[in-house]
């Protein structure tokens, strides 16, 4: 059942005229009459029957990620769980499409997309973001953004000669012949997690496999149900 | 019922090993064995029972934008609506925190929130925003974003006078001080809508009804059931 009462830092509430069950505080303002108070992410997250979170896919080009995501996505759908993808088709074209790849750049699109999927966990969804993410600042950056236990970080591990004999897009090629500057794992660092919640070698396992391992987990953490 | 079909612009369904009833499309990528497929925005808004929109609310500081907003998240979430709000609060100290008030950072900031509420959109929930957003142009390139129907550009209508009456947060005595360089309706313009969706008479009417007034239009869109 929805509460009425307003909680978080929003507007104090104020109690509906005729709805007399409510408490009547002292009214300050006098052009606001009435106020609902604010829904929290709580009674998002009753409403939706799972916690909100962040799944955050990290590894170098080739590794799985996005394929990973897609097969993650579906299994929590499957699950009536809502999640959503951050990947570079939603974002690169959209909201940081003003930013290039260099290290500020990069850093401030780690940035973005962190506040971005802090807004969807806020919202009650599971926010499955892929993308390299290659600096450990920066993630760590996002870490710090959100309640403890909300962020996942999932190392997609997968050795880089193995990343690309795959090369799905042709761009470890085209990073060899000088094609690509900064390409992370050839001419730029990747710097993998130090104590990442989850690490899924894809070298190892298939895609399939790998999303079971983190709905695994986020059961386990109860951000979402075992059935 | 979970449709398995992939559909939109991601990777093509690939089959499942083991999972025959699947069609098998040649495999192009040798290393990608599985692939679950995209769900889609449809198969989201199925899930949550209504479409994703968003509903953006323009006007004034003191028009009662966020009052107006908090009303009609509640009144959304009570019928099992999936809803968000964007606004200052979890924005301006966010996404947006390195942007400031000058035009060119207006229209960033504009475009961020409306790439944000896209997203919002596309993941199958009615975002609400409560930002000034003055310029025209601005607004009309987010609309320019959204497929059409989504975006239910809202003129929350109060005189100039009202709302430098009401000055909830003191904030146009400031302005009028010359201690807030650029204050929209002081010192810096607001361009109206001209064809918004819906106009709301905040000075007219209460924030519980101008809420309703929102709602009626989604339903009337059907982009919420009728209860």
């Amino acid at each position: 059942m929805p509460s009425l009462g307003g909680s978080g830092k929003r507007l104090p509430l104020l109690a509906s005229p005729g709805k007399s069950d409510a408490p009547m505080p002292e009214q300050k303002a006098t052009n606001i009459v009435w106020h609902a108070g604010a829904v929290t992410r709580e009674e998002r997250e009753r409403l939706n029957g799972h916690r909100g979170a962040v799944v955050w896919l990290t590894g170098l080009s080739g590794s799985g990620k996005s394929t990973i995501a897609v097969a993650l996505e579906k299994a929590l759908w499957t699950r009536g769980v809502r999640t959503y993808i951050l990947d570079g088709d939603n974002i690169r074209h959209g909201l940081n499409k003003n930013l290039g790849f260099s290290p500020a750049d990069r850093t401030e699109n780690i940035r973005r997309i962190g506040e971005v999927a802090k807004l969807f966990t806020d919202a009650g969804l599971v926010a499955v973001t892929a993308f390299i993410s290659p600096y450990r600042a920066d993630r760590d950056q996002v870490r710090a953004l959100m309640r403890p236990g909300d962020f996942i970080e999932v190392l997609v591990d997968c050795p880089l000669d193995i990343c690309e004999q795959r090369d799905v897009k042709g761009l470890y090629q085209k990073a060899r012949a000088g094609q690509i500057p900064e390409f992370t794992g050839i001419s730029a660092p990747y710097e993998a997690p130090l104590t990442p919640e989850l690490t899924l070698r894809t070298a190892e396992q298939s895609p399939e496999e790998s999303a079971a391992q983190v709905l695994a987990y986020l059961v386990a953490r109860v951000i979402v149900s075992s059935r």
